[in-house]
Formats: structure tokens, sequence, C-alpha cells
């Protein structure tokens, strides 16, 4: 086994776990959040600041690389991690979900899929084979399955379709996965279906994976949807194995998730939304571009004791953002990683003392409050 | 005195200084380059990473500053420097250069300026008064007085009334200056005219300004232009304030203004440039962006030790211009301006050791070789 999953206690008020995951690059704390960094670059940070602000755990999107710039350079520098001289581990998605999400796509055959690129309008080809061999070259430590994504809301009959060939192409990965320093997960799918995704978890368990994810939310249905689906799945999810939440990462998601088991997380939600202005605190989101923090003499949130807030104030970090300079954006991306993880911190030791539905309705009020 | 300089050596080489610029928030030694933080942001850069690249003395621009985030908000945190927590000394420019050279210009009276803003196009007017009052809300150390700055080649029956107009906004800014620990230093103008320029610093330095800059260059003249006006002033300078050349900064035109005895300089060039993606090497300016660095292991700068030549490459740095990464604009900015801190450092040594002429004739064979 490459990466192995060891569990250390399990919340006696909400069936939430806390564990350790130990991968080829390093042991880390579950739950986890794992940030984004799409593009070999966790946005506008530089790799001191990604320590930071993570546990050491980050994703990289393998269809962006794949295309830019692509495996051969990735190759000459020994894999995504020494490329963007990350010094800590590394997960890779399959690619499935940004060529169903981003890129135009022209056809999906048993093969694989056709599509076109989403900026250059270039005619591209990816097949369970291809999305593995990838990330064999990205080298990361994890590397997931290659997956159909369809919308939440596909009809049923094409939902069991695309279950099965998703289940067809995860054993076409798993025969050609060949980095023995690199662990390959499964993704459940199965829209809403109940049947479905009991159906894709229990098959995709008869593939030898190191890990299991679900996939195919935080897609566009509604949160009781997303809901519904974990704790239908949660008294199925194997012991042994790590379970992986993809794409997820609200405050209130990451709570659910992880009382329904779940034990990573990534989502590029904190980042982005710190792109437009937005930071987490204690008390909710604030839109730090809001005339009322003009002269607001404070920290971004009271709370924090990161770098951004124990330096500047609001005043200054909205006079970044009206005045369009780029460090605003970084000084909130830096922030609301650093909260997501201590937010997590938290939840880890709310379950080692059997007490994350105290935890979860004290954080909900405040920070739901409005 | 708030502000004061120390001649330490004359290069015998070529009559180049360096000295001691004293200021209330620290002791420079000089010739220096300021990066410019022209909104209280070196962009992209957070004020660990200006202490890094700085020599702990940089720019703010009085113009930006008075719009947004205008003085209340700037006073409330107790001036520029606590608004962007700077641990160092700061010089803000009088505004004049950005109402000239910005703004839409509607009429210039002798009262003042009247124009309108360079993005909303509300109508504003700032008095020589006004500047000083704004300066001294900013609280730098060093504030600079009021200046017109006519194109380089008006007419020079225009040139000669814009000088006698600038010397009459000089005397009553400093009339109106208040602030007990800020300088305030007058401006030369006068264009291409050498007998403007010595008939502007003559009268300016009748006034008791703390330090005397040069206007009105590095404004798209030749630099055959340029290295004329520096050259008939050099003679001229006093030997007891500090010289400093306003808005220059390549390397060609540092080793000239220095030769010149200039001991102050400023420029958004290395910023701007990185912006593009172009950087600073030993062997010249390159552009990253180009095809032949796609798979290009070593360093920006193989003689550099900035922290973005000890962790990245080439290759990476290219991909995120490629990619469109803001961290790539970021690891330039950062690189381009520690190498000028460099340069500088260097510059300083062979004056201290007489050998200014032999340095500059071996860097410009290498700096500018191709």
């Amino acid at each position: 086994m490459t990466v192995k999953y060891e569990l250390k206690h399990v919340c006696k008020q909400t069936g939430a776990r806390v564990g350790l995951l130990h991968t080829p690059s390093g042991t880390f704390e579950t739950p986890i959040f794992m940030p984004v960094g799409t593009q070999a670059s966790v946005k506008t940070l530089d790799v001191s600041e990604i320590a930071d602000v993570s546990e050491g755990l980050i994703l990289s999107n393998t269809y962006h690389l794949w295309l830019q710039p692509g495996t051969d350079i990735i190759e000459a520098h020994g894999g995504v991690k020494p490329f963007m001289k990350w010094q800590g581990a590394l997960l890779t998605d399959s690619g499935g979900f940004q060529v169903f999400s981003l890129s135009d796509i022209r056809k999906i055959t048993e093969e694989g899929v056709h599509f076109r690129h989403h900026k250059s309008g270039e005619k591209l080809f990816m097949s369970p084979e291809d999305s593995i061999r990838v990330q064999n070259s990205l080298d990361s430590d994890i590397a997931m399955s290659f997956d159909e994504c369809p919308p939440f809301h596909a009809e049923y009959e094409y939902m069991k379709e695309s279950v099965d060939r998703t289940l067809r192409w995860a054993q076409r990965g798993k025969a050609v996965h060949q980095n023995k320093n690199q662990a390959l997960f499964g993704i459940v799918q199965g829209g809403p279906h109940i049947d479905l995704r009991k159906y894709s978890l229990e098959e995709t368990l008869k593939i030898p994976f190191e890990g299991i994810a679900i996939g195919g939310l935080s897609v566009g249905e509604s949160k009781t949807e997303m809901y519904t689906v974990l704790e239908a799945l949660k008294p199925h999810l194997p012991e042994h194995l790590p379970h992986y939440l993809m794409g997820v990462g609200t405050p209130d998601d990451l709570l659910v998730g992880i009382e329904n088991g779940i034990d990573m997380f990534d989502c590029v939600n904190p980042t982005r939304l710190a792109r437009h202005g937005s930071a987490y605190t204690a008390n909710g989101r604030i839109s730090i571009k809001a005339a009322k923090y003009e002269a607001d003499l404070t920290p971004l949130d009271d709370a924090c004791d990161c770098k951004v807030c124990r330096t500047y104030t609001r005043s200054y970090i909205r006079h970044l953002f009206k005045a369009e300079e780029a460090l605003g954006q970084r000084l909130v991306s830096y922030h609301n990683l650093y909260f997501l993880k201590q937010f997590m911190r938290s939840i880890r030791e709310a379950i080692q003392n059997d007490s994350l539905s105290d935890f979860k309705n004290t954080f909900m009020k405040q920070f739901y409050a409005k």
C-alpha cells in the first residue's frame, strides 16, 4: 500500500472520525482540507505561504497541467511537486471533472472522451489510460480514477449507463497504473439516485483502490440533495480506506461531510472568494469592498492569528481592492485558506472530544447568523 | 534639519559619491534605488518582501493616495507607513508629475492646476499648498515640492515661464510645510535648456530645502538629452544636500546618474517590466515568456541569490505566465527589485574602491551585449 488510513477516533456525538493519512510524502491528520493549486500554483501564493495555510497536502488539476505546460516539462522537473517546489504531498484529480465541466464535449465513447480545448478549441481526446499515464508522470502521491461526471439531474437510464462505464474505466485505469509511489483512488458517481450511488460504491470497492472518493457533488444540486447522498453512503463507506468528498469546501458542507464520515476535501472556494474580496471571519463572510470597512482599523478577522490578520487593517485591504492592487487578492487568499485550516483543526479537536454536534451548533449560529 | 546628507567618499575615477542619508526613519547608504509603491503597495509584494528587496526606503504617490483612499483614511492610520505597515522610510512625490502625465489638464493657473480625474473624469484642483498639506498628512519622511512638469520639448518661452511658476510654487509650498518629522525637497525643471536648468537649480537652492531633485527627465527625451542635462548640472549640485533624480531607474541610466553625482532614484520600471514577464539577469533582460525557456531548469538569474532564484526554475515561471497565474508577476517583481538592490550595492562598493568606470564598462558589456 502506498497510502494507508489509520483510524484514531470516532466522535460519539456524530460518528465523524479522526485519523491519520499516511502518504509517501508525509502523514496528515484527517479530516483534512486540501487547497487547490489548479495549474501548479495556489493562486497568488508562493510555496512558503502554501505551507503556512495548508496541512501539507494540496491538489493539482491533471486536465490543466496536461495542456499547460504538458507532461514533458513536468517530467523534466521530476513531477509537479519539484516543478512548483512543493515540499509536501500532492493529490491530482483525473481530469474527468474538468473535461466535463470546462471543455466543449464532442463525444463520449466507451474508449474515452473527445472534446475541444476550453480556450483554443483544439480537438483533444482523453481515455482512462491517458489520465492515469498523465498522473503517473505528474508523480502525485495520490491519483484519481478517470470518471464520467454527468449533470446531477441526468436521466436515470443515462446515469446508470454512465456509472457502469465509469466502473469499466476505473478497471482500465487501475490496470495501467504503474507509479509505485502513487496511490490510486476510485470515485463513486450516481447523481441523486441512492441505489446507483450504493451500486457504484460497492462495485468500485471491488477494485483494489487505496481510497474512495465521492464525485458529482457540489455541481449545482441543492444542499439537501448533497446531504441526502452523503447520509445514504455513510454506513457503507469502508472503515479502512480514506473517504474523499471531491470539490466540496464551504464551512457548512465541510461539517456535514465530516459528520458523514468524510476525511478529505478540496475546493477552490476559499481562494476564488478571496479574489472577489470575500473573506471568512468567525462571524461569517464579509465583502471587504463594502463601504463600511473604509475606515475599519481592525484585522479581517479579530479571532485569526494569520500573518495577514496580525499585520493589515480591513481599511488597508479594502483600499487594495478599490485601487485594484493585486496584493489585496493575495492577502485575502492567504487568510481564507488559513481560516479553513484552523477551522479543520477545531473540528478534529471536537471529534476527539466527542463534541462535534456542539461545535457545529455554536459555529453555525455564529458564522451564518446574518 | 529632518534629513541630513553625510558625504563618505567620492570616486576618483568618476566623481560619483557614496554617502549616508539620515532620515527620521533610518539611515541609508547612497546611491540608493527606491522601489515605487504608488498606491501604498509595491505591486504584488507584501511588506516583508518589500523589506527584502529594498534598502528600507520606498516611494509612494501623493496623487493616487489623495484620490484613493484619501487623506482621512490614511490619517486615521497615522500616515502611509502605518497604513501599509511599512517599517522603513518613505518619500512621497508631490503629485505634480501625475497631474501632468495621467490626468486631463483643464487649466494651469498661478493658483494651481485644474484637471480631471484620470479614471472618473471628476473635476479636481491642486495647488502647491494642497500638495504639501496632503503630504503632511501622509506623513512621509521626505516630501517633494509641487512642480509643473511640462513636456520636455515645450517652447523655450513656455519653459521659462513654467520654471518661474514652479519656483513661486516652491516658495508657497515651503511656507505651509508644517510636519516637523518630514523633510521637503525642491525640484529642478527646465527641459533640455541648460541655462534654464542652471537657473532653476540656483533659485531653488535659495529656498531652504533639505534635498534637491532633478525632475522632468525620463519623460520621453533621448538618453543623450538626459545625460547632457545631468552633466551640465553636476558641477553645480551642492555637496551638502542629497541629489535625487526622479523617475529614473534603468541600469544604464542609474550608472550615468551616479557618475553625475546623483544619490537617489526611483522608477516603476523593475516592477512594470516584471508584470510583462521581463526579468533582469547579469546578461541583460530576458522575456521569460519566450519559448526557449520552456524547459529551462535554471533560475531566472544564475548569479542571483534572491529567494525566487534560489527556489524556482525559468521553466516554472514561464509556465505561470503562460497559464496567466498571478504568482508569475509576483516572483519576477521580487527578483527585479532584488537585482537592482544588489546592483546598487555593487555600485557603492565600486565607488568606495574608486573603480566605478571599470565596473560600468564590465557591467555594460555583459548586460547590454546582445
